[in-house]
């Protein structure tokens, strides 16, 4: 078993790095307190005899040497960025963990014959720079590095020039490392295990997603002297449109879910009639047909609202991934390791995007969840317990050991 | 008559500090470039000889000597601040087009019995710090000066804090000058002149307003893991208020106006269910029976809305006037001066909130206005020609002419 003490200290170190104002964390991608959270995790790695390779788009891998180099290694990997308001375990518990993984096969003085590389995937939240899991998608042959290194967050900077700012950028290429599996293990962020009062759920897909950014041009104008049949009000068809979104995911129930959550008018004045509305819709299904159906619904409702108010629509897509299956056999690594360690476990549907659904694409590839408080999360109040950390911890540590063949 | 050229000249050279971004002007209240125009419009009038007296709100008094400087003088007055996207003209032209009064008294070899002052309110656009028309609002005993003070801009900086940061208190108590009329001039900021084809709106009544900000207080969560039942969406909440706004205005045609310009949702994240939102509501009506129902409609139904989606729900008002009626005696002589110089004039109801709309409660009070292209104000295109501008000033001279009693 794993060390859960330990664990536990490591994630509350991290946790001090970029604090948040409600008790979570504030470690946006490319910003300093990424770059300083990045190096505390190279100075633990490197403290246990690891070494560091860093690619050109910051990806971090670092390798715990196996009694056979040449073996392709076992990769476990999840991300050290967070959403701006967001929890201190969402991506942190995978990295960790997987440090976790090669202490305690040190403490126990095993040796894998492949090596063991855990891996730390820049911008994976998507919220400075879309897409989500932006570098793990490029190093899946997803997206080129120039679309990558162009993308600009809300102030106008490209991600890479962030990248180059903070000094993390690597000289390696972008992908095509051999990788016998890769593992994530990543709380919930949904109530299903804690509702079921199971430690272990074992993802056997993750859902779909279409990211689709609106912008509606109307006519910045007075308030209070525009008569009501004057008005080009792009305030109002987002409006209209947030709430289509809300109806064509209802719709589409069960298994579809369909929110914005980020939603802008300018000039944001109280005495303007909004001549402008930027927001991204967040549409998302494990069932293929029923993501492609709430788009393209969508793409019917949202020119017609436009066009009822005169206003002018551009609906650029900014994120896009396919319904997720992953490795059967390694999902069944999982259950055999939980069914040996005592842990209740089932198998699981993703909600959120992961980087494993990228690495899925080039490598056997499954990930192991343990719950989180009310399901919350992308909130600073986000909450596991010890316990269920290290139970997760521990199945990941089986696991690896038996696809690093001990 | 009023020298066209001049004025124009004057309003182009106080474009040029603070220019937006697409023509027009971001010199909003309490800035840099706000200080800046106050420095360039006090050294005008003082080549003119008038003297200045500023009071602890800011608000700056530009006194032309009358032959008996006892009388009580009379005042032309609207502000120089503008919004972030604002036009050359809303505003501006009024102090202006009282500076060429003054200028053209001067050029004319005259002298009025009264004192002329005239004006520049200190923010009136209430866009970085609600309410509108905030210091002539203090000056007529609307609000106190600790409440004016204490409104905080969306970075939390205070209006006190800044107007002493761009050191422009005065110490002169606010309110309680003698006060013979006021006169303001400004642009129409809606289409009724250009449409009839009318140089001179003799504004006889303005309409009422309520500002409403609404807080709603959702859960942050995920976009993907979270079920649709599960969800606590305060963005959702914004969008079914705003249009509900919009139905409200829509069933209280016509003479009634309804929009929200100021939105925001928090963390505003694309992959997070907004948690907050908070936005401001404009209703306006002449007829105040129509305003008090569109505001109790709203703190009817808004709730009602929160309710069915689980939000909490604050509104505070941030902004009222009653619709107001100026003096009939000063717009009788607005349309003796306009027959006598052969202009065109109509009647006509002021859609926006002026600083004349409080001085109209301490003293006898009209407004002049003039078209604009497209009726378009709060947008950097909107335009009026010199002719126009200049019918106006010489409206405006006139009646100041037989009210300082020449
Ligand atoms: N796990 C996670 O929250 N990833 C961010 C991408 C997404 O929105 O699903
Ligand atoms: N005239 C003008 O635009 N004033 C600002 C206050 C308002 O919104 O009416």
């Amino acid at each position: 078993k794993t060390n859960p003490d330990r664990l536990w200290d490591s994630l509350m170190e991290m946790a001090k790095i970029g604090p948040g104002i409600a008790g979570g964390n504030n470690r946006q991608t490319l910003t300093d307190d990424d770059a300083t959270g990045r190096a505390l995790f190279q100075t633990w790695c490197e403290a246990e005899g690891m070494t560091m390779g860093v690619d050109r788009m910051g990806n971090m891998f670092m390798r715990f040497e196996g009694e056979n180099p040449d073996l392709d290694p076992v990769y476990i990997g999840s991300h050290l960025d967070t959403q701006p308001t967001g929890g201190k375990y969402d991506g942190v518990l995978g990295v960790l963990a997987g440090l976790e993984v090669v202490r305690s096969i040190k403490d126990m003085g095993l040796r894998t014959r492949r090596p063991i590389v855990v891996v730390n995937w820049t911008n994976e939240e998507g919220t400075r720079f879309a897409p989500a899991m932006l570098a793990s998608g490029v190093y899946a042959g997803m997206h080129d590095e120039d679309y990558a290194n162009s993308r600009e967050d809300a102030e106008g900077r490209k991600f890479g020039e962030e990248l180059d700012r903070i000094g993390w950028r690597g000289d390696e290429d972008v992908g095509g490392r051999p990788m016998h599996a890769m593992f994530e293990y990543h709380i919930e962020q949904g109530p299903i295990l804690e509702a079921e009062d199971t430690r272990i759920g074992v993802v056997t897909h993750g859902q779909g997603l279409w990211w689709l950014q609106v912008t509606l041009t109307g006519k910045d104008a007075h308030t209070g002297s525009t008569p009501m049949n004057m008005r080009v009000n792009a305030g109002l068809g987002m409006a209209r449109i947030i709430e289509a979104v809300h109806q064509i995911a209802m719709d589409h129930q069960p298994n579809a879910v369909g929110a914005v959550g980020q939603a802008n008018v300018y000039p944001n004045s109280r005495n303007v009639i909004p001549g402008k509305a930027v927001f991204t819709i967040d549409f998302r299904s494990p069932d293929l047909e029923k993501l492609t159906s709430m788009r393209t619904r969508l793409e019917t409702e949202a020119p017609q609202i436009a066009a009822d108010l005169s206003l002018e629509i551009e609906i650029e897509p900014v994120g896009h991934f396919d319904p997720v299956t992953f490795d059967a056999g390694l999902a069944q690594s999982l259950r055999d390791a939980s069914d040996r360690l005592g842990y209740s476990h089932m198998d699981i549907v993703s909600g959120a995007g992961h980087d494993a659904c990228w690495i899925n694409r080039v490598a056997p590839t499954v990930m192991i969840m343990c719950p989180c408080v009310d399901g919350l999360s992308h909130n600073e109040a986000e909450e596991i317990s010890p316990e269920w950390a290290s139970a997760g911890a521990d199945v990941l540590l089986h696991a690896v050991l038996e696809a690093a063949e001990v």
